[in-house]
């Protein structure tokens, strides 16, 4: 139901039915959303709907690393100028904009789709693992950095990862954990203390 | 672009800037909703591409008052119920259900399809206010109650619509201003607390 209750549609009431069902639309702004768009242009609304229609055509998952794209390979694994032999290892096609955007990396990524989580039904079967310990092997890789999330799942399924890789002759790194830049020494929780103490590096 | 910038697919891209167009909706929701639809069961985004289509092909304006419906007339106007010779004038359909929902009123209504406000170009022509005089003459109305926001535009609105009703016998009212219930007397500006003054009732 919309914020005002039936708003003398059903084909109205639908619409904004599943609007909410969209990440961060509440019913409020399902009524906004669906309102502007009754109200706006038809050529507004068939253009969205054929958007919507045509990225779920097109849009899929590079062979190769896992990121979005619209082609069998993605731009980066396609991109002859990246580094050969380093491989970063991300939990989501996302994570890979934010390195990008950070402009620290020039290796190839590999997307795991996921962290291990037993009790949301999230097995080691379920993550592209296989997949990258292939890779390791076929693509000559030296280094595998597990750019993972610094949460628990996110370290369990680093130690898997590192586990699924015994063997193969590999570097394995992981992001360091410690206090994040501008972070007050008073705010920082204790874990992360005491790893950034553990972790702590020379002064040159 | 969507809060990471290019998301690797000119179809999700494209997504991302339709719906930043849809109100309230910025890059990062924007960016949250493409993802989600790219991730989630095809059914999902492909009911909602023909919600959208299929509101905007059937869903029209009440041919007599103005309201949101999928038939000839509305709901309202249809019902049998309803007390016939009273019109409630508003400002848009949805104003319609914030009265419903109050439950004060049982008469007829009659959208004016906005508010006169020449610097964003709204004229009289624009407002459905021919039609208005037009039915207080049909279906001899006895009163008009204007309903219309406290705005400059508002009154000036109502203003213009008393003036289009001159010479045809029908009472005229509005929506009392003064104070909200609940409303402390420190924080209401000077102009309503004047005309609540102004506006000031008897103590049975």
């Amino acid at each position: 139901m919309s914020a005002y209750g039936s708003l003398g549609s059903s084909r109205l009431d639908r619409l904004v039915r599943q609007l909410t069902r969209l990440p961060g639309i509440g019913t409020k702004s399902a009524t906004r959303i669906a309102l502007h768009l009754l109200h706006n242009d038809a050529s507004e609304s068939r253009e969205l709907a054929e958007c919507i229609v045509e990225m779920k055509q097109k849009v899929r998952s590079c062979k190769r690393c896992g990121a979005i794209c619209e082609e069998e390979e993605c731009g980066i694994c396609r991109d002859e100028r990246r580094r050969n032999g380093q491989l970063c290892v991300v939990e989501q096609p996302t994570d890979i904009f934010s390195l990008e955007r950070a402009a620290v990396y020039r290796g190839r990524y590999h997307v795991l789709g996921g962290l291990l989580s037993p009790l949301d039904g999230v097995e080691p079967d379920h993550l592209r693992l296989a997949e990258l310990v292939g890779r390791v092997k076929e693509e000559a890789i030296s280094e595998v950095v597990l750019a993972l999330s610094a949460s628990v799942e996110g370290e369990a399924t680093a130690l898997y990862a590192a586990r699924s890789l015994q063997g193969v002759s590999v570097r394995i790194t992981r992001l360091a954990t410690g206090i994040p830049v501008g972070g007050h020494l008073e705010f920082v929780d204790d874990v992360t203390l005491e790893r950034a103490f553990s972790g702590r590096q020379n002064v040159d």
